[in-house]
């Protein structure tokens, strides 16, 4: 079954969007056992965009079109579409009716050129738009199925999944399993997992995914026969185990923020951060997730060596703060450790008796500020309940990467601190 | 000039890998005044390649390809080129040097699938890799430039900025203007321009660019003449002047964090952030600054009452917090002016006499706890110095917006409520 992929608009073109909506469509279409087999990008040029639904109906079953259904006058792929169909574009009733209905949803009047996200080409099928204004729509000509999205993420991801993907019929025998890892590079994967890859049949196949700062990998075929099913189950079985704890999650849409969140309000504990180097990245982590009151209290962000000392004296650690700093410096285990029994003691102080857990961070997110000593990328952490430090870590980040990618690999090393300590 | 990109590879068409090499292409072009024209992205399928490369060679000028020189077996990009030109593939000694060179640079053996590296369409120029070990190589046949260059980043950005784009003639009179705004939809973007936009030539055109919560506007064009350029220039000053304060920057590397906290540092004020809604996302995003640490002395999550009451508490404001949540609930303008003059005095209570600002939200984020009084989209936001609120605001977002949206919408508003204190 080959598969066609179109985006559409300048903005992708001259690089001021970065087209995620592509691998959105490749990651879901795997999933159901295709890979899209051509794919195109034109600008918002009647002309281009022509040539490009001319090429594909040359050679592709379903076409996947993104881009420039909206309102302003560079949207024009429904009428560069009608041209293509050598139909006319009339205002479609029921597109009409889902304009009418998304405008009132926002509560906004609608302009007169809103009207033109419901001029469609003659004979489409709409497929509904919660997430906007303008529907998407479908078509099945000449054998080739089109489908029409709008480009915004948002919008696009809930039609596609909704009102696309059920269109294309799926490989009935197609498998997959993930793992979410991190801190394994692929190379490890491979090291680890080498006689296991080595024994799979050609049917099966690993493909390894990096989301810095973490690793999926997955297992992937089409399971035709009763033996395969088996091989492909066993292989499941002992990826599993062999990784064992390095990994966080299975299910592609836990991410370790929820799966913490979840695990501390299963557990009856509430969770606190006080983090330099993170600058609060591990508490804006923390509170993604709905109904994250239910296992998170609140955090400490002591950037400045003051807020740290401010924190410990609440907490009645201020002596040992003091000391910590003094003798070890801010980016150090002890004050780590301080740190997080003093987030910890913040909240007993409110909720004496309760069940907490808090976790630290202090390093070097760069670029400046490092030292042969503690160099960029150094950081220490801690978790505690309060009573004593439970947990701690050293971690020295590899050379070359950017601020924000520390700060986010720190946050991620707090989150499994947390997490290991949550299973423990 | 027609420039066309063609991008090869498998987890580029599978989603297992985001395409930024593309986006990258489109910046560094448009910033010598190219727009690129075309764009494909194909399978390893030594068929799929070959007809890329023919489609190409039929409209563009430069082709620039990525992927697939490496030394794996579905490395076959040179290989096509060579079968597209119909001429063969041969070891290509300055290629050879390269590769040994590069092998000896991360101290490596040679094996022989390595070789295959070398082998390249006779006729070629070689174009150097320092960070890699295949060598990209470029070739002018039949008015076509072609550009050859690896897939991973690291190897193509420095090779398509030192040897492709210096090949590439710049539009000399291509200038372009960005206006950096939120809170201003496109719509209401068109309305409030509309007489500029009509009185625009068609040589020079606006763009929009939504960048969740924020709106791009930019003004771009060939100003071949000097009354275009004269035009541009008064175009530019124009939307300065209608815009005003609800542009944040015209430089697109400042983001608002950037600007907030430059601003701070230059006025000699520490900022500091007392949370709910935002979960520290205000916090992370004023330390995604390098050097945040001039500006930025810390911040307090306060998602749960009782973490508002201590950092109230500790600050002598007990009892008006006490009365702000029992009176008005936490979600409300008076909570917001305790938060924010709290978080002021923990800073002033370690650094008396300094400047301070500190900037406070407290709303509903959702999907839950929303009800008609208070909806989900609802936000009070406060700005104090620690004496005294001195800016507040009460913000509703429109419905339909996530969770996460609803984060980066109220932190983007206590950011803007921060740079404009600073600004006054």
């Amino acid at each position: 079954v080959n598969i066609e992929i179109i985006t559409i608009g300048r903005e992708i073109l001259d690089g001021r969007v970065i087209d995620t909506n592509s691998a959105f469509f490749g990651q879901q279409l795997t999933r159901v056992g295709h890979v899209p087999r051509h794919f195109q990008r034109v600008d918002d040029i009647a002309a281009d965009i022509l040539s490009a639904f001319r090429l594909a109906a040359t050679r592709a079953r379903y076409v996947l079109v993104s881009g420039g259904l909206g309102p302003t006058s560079d949207d024009i792929t429904a009428e560069v579409f009608a041209k293509f169909l050598g139909r006319p574009l009339a205002p479609h009733p029921e597109a009409r009716e889902a304009v009418r209905q998304a405008f009132a949803r926002i509560q906004r009047p609608i302009h007169d050129t809103q009207w033109k996200q419901a001029h469609l080409p003659e004979g489409v099928s709409i497929l509904p738009n919660p997430n906007g204004t303008a529907p998407g729509f479908t078509l099945t000509h000449d054998g080739v199925t089109w489908f029409f999205m709008p480009g915004v993420p948002r919008e696009l991801y809930p039609m596609f999944l909704d009102h696309v993907l059920p269109g294309i019929p799926p490989d009935a025998h197609f498998q997959k399993w993930m793992w979410m890892t991190h801190f394994t590079s692929e190379g490890e994967l491979q090291h680890r997992l080498g006689d296991i890859i080595a024994a799979l049949p050609p049917e099966l196949s690993f493909f390894y995914r990096t989301r810095f700062p973490e690793n999926h990998l997955g297992l992937s075929g089409s399971c035709t026969t009763p033996a395969l099913k088996k091989h492909f189950a066993e292989t499941v079985h002992r990826v599993s185990e062999r990784l064992g704890t390095d990994v966080y999650s299975e299910d592609e849409l836990l991410t370790l923020e929820r799966s913490v969140g979840t695990l501390a309000e299963g557990r009856g504990i509430f969770l606190v951060s006080v983090e330099s180097c993170t600058g609060g990245l591990v508490a804006h982590r923390l509170t993604d997730m709905p109904g994250a009151s239910k296992s998170y209290w609140g955090s400490f962000v002591t950037y400045d060596n003051e807020a740290k000392a401010l924190v410990a004296e609440s907490a009645g650690l201020g002596d040992e703060m003091r000391t910590a700093l003094e003798r070890h410096g801010a980016v150090s285990e002890e004050t780590a450790g301080v740190m997080a029994r003093a987030g910890a003691q913040q909240c007993l102080s409110k909720r004496p008796g309760a069940k907490v857990l808090s976790v630290s961070t202090t390093g070097i997110a760069g670029p400046d500020g490092g030292s042969a000593e503690k160099p960029v990328g150094l950081c220490f952490l801690a978790v505690s309940d309060g009573e004593r430090v439970l947990a701690s870590e050293k971690f020295q980040a590899r050379p070359g990467l950017a601020r924000d990618q520390l700060k986010l690999l720190f946050s991620q090393k707090a989150l499994d601190l947390l997490r290991r300590q949550l299973q423990a």
